[in-house]
């Protein structure tokens, strides 16, 4: 199945928009769990348990398991094994690299940890995204414009050709996009550029991060994200749903937080497709 | 002692401006090797210990490494390790992501790790490499014009002011600056650009990429990359210096061609400097 098919079939059948961003600090985790050697990933089992017919996604930041070294890199493993096959899994890596060594990322990330997806920087080119592009049921996330303040310090950039550098980022990468498994990361902080992009790419699923803890606000993201039939905009949250509670009722809480996220997003999906 | 310092010292020391890059391949070092659980680690043990009167540093690309998940970042730590404490240690990594999560790739690189320096791409902007800067005994390079044709898509782009991309990224960042302990990568093949960059920046360390198998010319790049002193700039090679042989004579055909290398350069430093 295409990345693209298996998207829009976990989006119909769990009926939502939503990914869950396993960010885990074990410093904001339950204190129950705090203490065991495999708290993160434990935490992580729990809130998959707790919500994977809520999602058509979990994306995993590598920063906060890389921090545990060697081990780190085995939770992210074992967290991928937890989630149901038919779910997206979302390596959030932020790769890029000369050919090579992209090629060498690719391989560990979407072969051997089994990623159905991956996000990946620009700033590098052509030659350092395309070995991401390998398969068509594998899909990548360019970055194009991030949620984080810093996204004005260059992606905003006006280019001698009147486009900023994130809209000469779409253009240009839509042409490598032979095997239909190219997708933008961009900010739900930035709802009419998100229209740009949805308008420049009106087939692409784009991953926006931002609603929540960060503040994007939803309906918008909803509307001007999703694809003329309401779908392929695969919106996330972390820290709001993570820590909805930090007592030993955190799953049902998480799962009410990722309920309400879900519902909010599809009364959207109702009233504008 | 400063990051600055630290490098100015090894590089008065060993008198060279020469980086080994550790992109080891384990499908190209010598059969005799290769069948060791640890090939990896004993190849680097090896380069180290035939190559560490010759060098200013050495740089480790993790993509060469997470290929084996935990194991791989084992390799490095321990590769790390290795390393004599008064040469330069640079995490080739390009890691960059909203701020807490670039605080944890600082924590796990830096500190925990034990690296000297880190390569951080600028596409997410200020707050993405701020976590980075946090400690003048730590270095950055920051990726302004990378030695691979993808550079021409995104990095050479002209935009509205009448400066490329990586003009803007290098003249925005040096802002950054406040602890004099961010430097940028500037690739060999690109010899007008790097004198461009050393002229925006005159007194900050060049890691500079691209000699060797990638093709760069070793006059212009230390011609150019050099502070006024003829110092600062960190001239990477990595495949001619690993595999210059496949047989077991491979330490010694690696030490002279790092010898020859770094007496190249030295040559040039002479005439100009």
């Amino acid at each position: 199945m295409t990345f693209t098919d298996k998207l829009k079939s976990i989006q119909e059948t769990n009926d939502t928009l939503l990914c869950i961003g396993l960010d885990t600090d074990v410093q904001k985790i339950p204190e129950s769990l705090r203490a065991r050697p495999d708290a993160q990933l434990e935490f992580n089992r729990r809130i998959i348990d707790a919500t994977q017919d809520l999602v058509c996604a979990y994306k995993i930041n590598f920063a906060f398991y890389e921090a545990y070294g060697a081990r780190g890199m085995k939770t992210i493993a074992d967290t991928v094994k937890h989630i149901p096959s038919s779910i997206i899994t979302i390596a959030d890596a932020k790769r890029g690299d000369i050919g090579n060594s992209s090629s060498y990322y690719a391989n560990a990330i979407l072969n051997e940890m089994g990623f159905d997806s991956i996000t990946v920087a620009p700033y590098m080119g052509r030659d350092s995204v395309d070995p991401f592009l390998f398969s068509e049921d594998k899909g990548v996330f360019l970055l194009a414009l991030t949620s984080n303040e810093g996204a004005r310090d260059f992606q905003m950039m006006k280019t001698s050709s009147g486009r900023r550098v994130f809209e000469e980022v779409v253009k240009k990468s839509l042409k490598w996009n032979a095997k239909k498994n190219l997708g933008y990361v961009v900010g739900a902080t930035k709802a009419s550029e998100l229209k740009t992009v949805r308008a420049m790419a009106p087939t692409v699923p784009l991953l926006i991060p931002g609603v929540g803890a960060q503040g994007g606000d939803l309906k918008n993201v909803v509307r001007y994200g999703c694809d003329r039939n309401g779908e392929l905009a695969i919106v996330n949250a972390s820290r709001s749903v993570l820590y909805a509670s930090k007592q030993d009722d955190f799953q049902s809480a998480s799962r009410l937080e990722a309920a309400r996220l879900r519902d909010a997003m599809n009364s959207v999906r109702e009233k504008y497709f």
